[in-house]
């Protein structure tokens, strides 16, 4: 490095997206967005920076350590979001008045943690959050969990599963046992049994709650055995059976059963049954769920964990608002999300940057490699232009390095009578006398 | 606001972005995206946060008391970018060895300037910039000039004119009459034309290059003025005959002349002329630029200024690499622009936040409402259905709220047949009967 320049870093955390990526990106953005249009929930955005006071609110631990948090110009405690959540929260305590209930939207945006960037995890990442507030029923919590399974569909990703549960029977089980107070505990453990296994879970439960209470939570949790894990076994009489075994497990939850119950039926009436697996193993146990819980695994890609988790919850906005907002919702991960994709081969990571280019040989006749190029543009082909007279060789190799599939040449009898010539790159094949409307078509079949 | 909540505000000169205005901001976003993408340009991003040395570089003045700038739990000097120029330059700095040249990037992401937030200036704002580096032809200047012609038309904007000069030649002007040294400060009086008229502009030149100097820079001004301003008269033999005027007045600016006339012949080959104008009052004064500068006013709204301005510069990314990277582009401020359309009316600011909405009178039926749902969605209908068994009025005052046209009903004998009644709420007008296939067609029409 020269002591002239410096050294073009980015921040650690932090990264760059080229554009081959980054296509992938926002054709990833844009399809979920159509997905979630499609399910009348609407775009919002909130400001990347906020008050401090309202994105720690009463809270505190972990999340203060890793917040980007500073005094502005003008002294304001400030701090950049961490999450989509917080922000919604208080989004929706400000603009209540201007909205209808139940509200239903999504947000796609960047939050920012300064956390340990071991195991791929950056500190700048994208959300992708979709929420109904206003109303605590089951169609919202079906809406959302059907939601998620086309959003996936739309994508291309073959062998998603919907795993569900509902924290409300997990909170029944734990009094049932005299384990209420310990029950965040309970969960913790539980959430781990995917990554420390069965015995080492049942030891720290045991620790716990003793052995007749550990039983009867590895019981309920046993429950939903044959859809769990790696052997799915999904589908509407296996979801069926494991709602009535949980019904015996826990009897004092009515209300719960019922509302698992309706989710697994409209399941089935959708025929995506399949893909929906009642796990009771399923807690999100560190949240602040109160209703059904979920979680989204890819069955070739089980290691990556869940790619769509989320639950519903009594009330949203409670520090911002007095007004009660129960709520369902997920959020994707789409940074994780994305390099799953491109494990599957799902994510194209394209490098083309035009579907053909103009080659240029003279000069005097820019303008008519750009008229050219703009008739070809309103055939709705992507359209690069030569930007100067260079050995022909070379505008090859660019047009190679760019993955553009096709060229256009010219010459003046061409030009005279109208016609290009399109040269098909990877079979070294000319195609002479092409009006542009023949032109836009070959290459449309090209590329 | 009681003491038991927070009260949810954002902070000074930051906002959020209800989902009418989100959702137009999209769609712009899209069709930009979409006309970049057909010129061959390619999306990129970069980080929010950066460390505060790139950011700033040798710079200083303005920006330096702008941004938004701390120290991170990691004791690193970081700063949010400000702009998305310095980032493009340290991107390509960093990312040459895997990038072609010439590269077309486009960039469409937020940015943070601690501005007085008078006059409708945004601290959090949304860019929208367009490069093409690693070349200096008069192909890529032109190129940018159509995209933006063809980006505006995308967006349904008419009246649109990119005024265009030649920053060698005002600095060839300024050699002529012995103002080199003072040549900013000239640049800058001359930029004020439109905010202090031309009398003004006159006399801080008399005081600052004497009168002879004056007249001088004011004929070269004024060689545009048939082109300028309100009474717009572009045009391929107006611009020609200004390209002239402007060759006799400054002599010794040959390929600077050369430069923007080629471009002229060209917008006239492509049939843009008209809505081209060589501008030599044009001058981008406190901007690093060196060859070709534009700036684009919409006619019916002049008082917002330019609404997409730029030019080429010699070397992009001089403070972090030593390979010359010279370039044109421009840059969109996408929230002035959004400001400008929903004046003109052409942001729709659309309410509707489905097609259609599956009323609710029957839990029993709960699934089935789903199923309809699911059945529209798949013939690209919007579908929102009601949550909740409620009276009908209520259901049709939530469809009214969120600018849903109509409605789906179902009875038992309906749902036995496989038939729904679609109900075109502005005309309270039934449709009944209808299958799957008819409804989708009738919303489509009616929508």
């Amino acid at each position: 490095m020269s002591d002239q320049t410096i050294e073009p870093r980015v921040l650690k955390g932090f990264r760059d997206i080229l554009p081959w990526h980054e296509a992938e990106r926002q054709r990833i953005m844009h399809l979920l967005a159509e997905t979630f249009a499609r399910f009348g929930f609407v775009p919002i955005d909130t400001p990347i920076l906020e008050y401090t006071e309202i994105l720690l609110g009463k809270g505190g631990g972990e999340t203060d350590k890793q917040i980007f948090r500073f005094d502005d110009n003008g002294g304001r405690d400030v701090a950049m979001r961490y999450d989509l959540t917080v922000p919604f929260a208080r989004f929706m305590a400000a603009h209540l008045h201007e909205l209808y209930l139940p509200f239903k939207r999504f947000h796609m945006a960047k939050a920012f943690r300064g956390e340990n960037t071991q195991r791929g995890r950056y500190r700048e990442f994208i959300q992708c959050d979709f929420d109904t507030v206003g109303t605590d029923c089951a169609s919202a919590d079906f809406e959302i969990v059907l939601m998620i399974d086309r959003a996936f569909a739309a994508m291309g990703v073959n062998g998603v599963h919907v795993h569900l549960s509902h924290r409300g029977l997990f909170n029944a089980l734990l009094r049932a046992i005299g384990a209420g107070s310990d029950g965040e505990e309970v969960l913790r453990i539980v959430d781990k049994l995917r990554k420390i296994g069965r015995d080492r879970v049942s030891e720290e439960l045991d620790a716990l709650v003793g052995a007749e209470g550990r039983d009867r939570v590895l019981e309920f949790v046993d429950a939903g055995k044959v859809g769990s894990g790696r052997e799915t076994s999904a589908g509407s009489d296996v979801n069926a059976r494991i709602v009535d075994e949980l019904e015996r497990l826990v009897p004092d939850a009515r209300a719960e059963i019922a509302r698992l119950r309706a989710v697994v039926e409209c399941a089935g009436a959708l025929g995506i049954a399949d893909r929906i697996v009642v796990d009771p193993s399923i807690t999100r146990g560190l949240d602040y769920y109160t209703g059904i819980v979920f979680e989204t695994f890819l069955d070739d890609l089980p290691q990556i964990g869940s790619v769509c988790s989320g639950g519903r919850y009594d009330d949203l906005a409670s520090l911002y608002t007095k007004e009660r907002l129960p709520g369902v919702g997920a959020s994707i991960g789409l940074d994780r999300l994305m390099a799953g994709l491109e494990e599957l081969g799902i994510a194209s990571s394209s490098t083309r940057a035009a579907d053909t280019i103009v080659l240029y040989s003279d000069e005097a006749l820019l303008s008519r490699y750009h008229a050219i190029a703009d008739a070809l543009r309103s055939h709705g082909i992507a359209v690069d232009v030569y930007p100067e007279a260079r050995k022909i060789g070379q505008q090859y190799s660019l047009a190679e390095k760019k993955g553009i599939p096709t060229a256009i040449l010219t010459d003046a009898d061409g030009l005279a009578s109208g016609t290009v010539t399109v040269r098909v790159l990877s079979e070294r094949a000319n195609h002479d006398g092409l009006s542009i409307d023949e032109a836009a078509a070959l290459i449309a079949r090209v590329v």
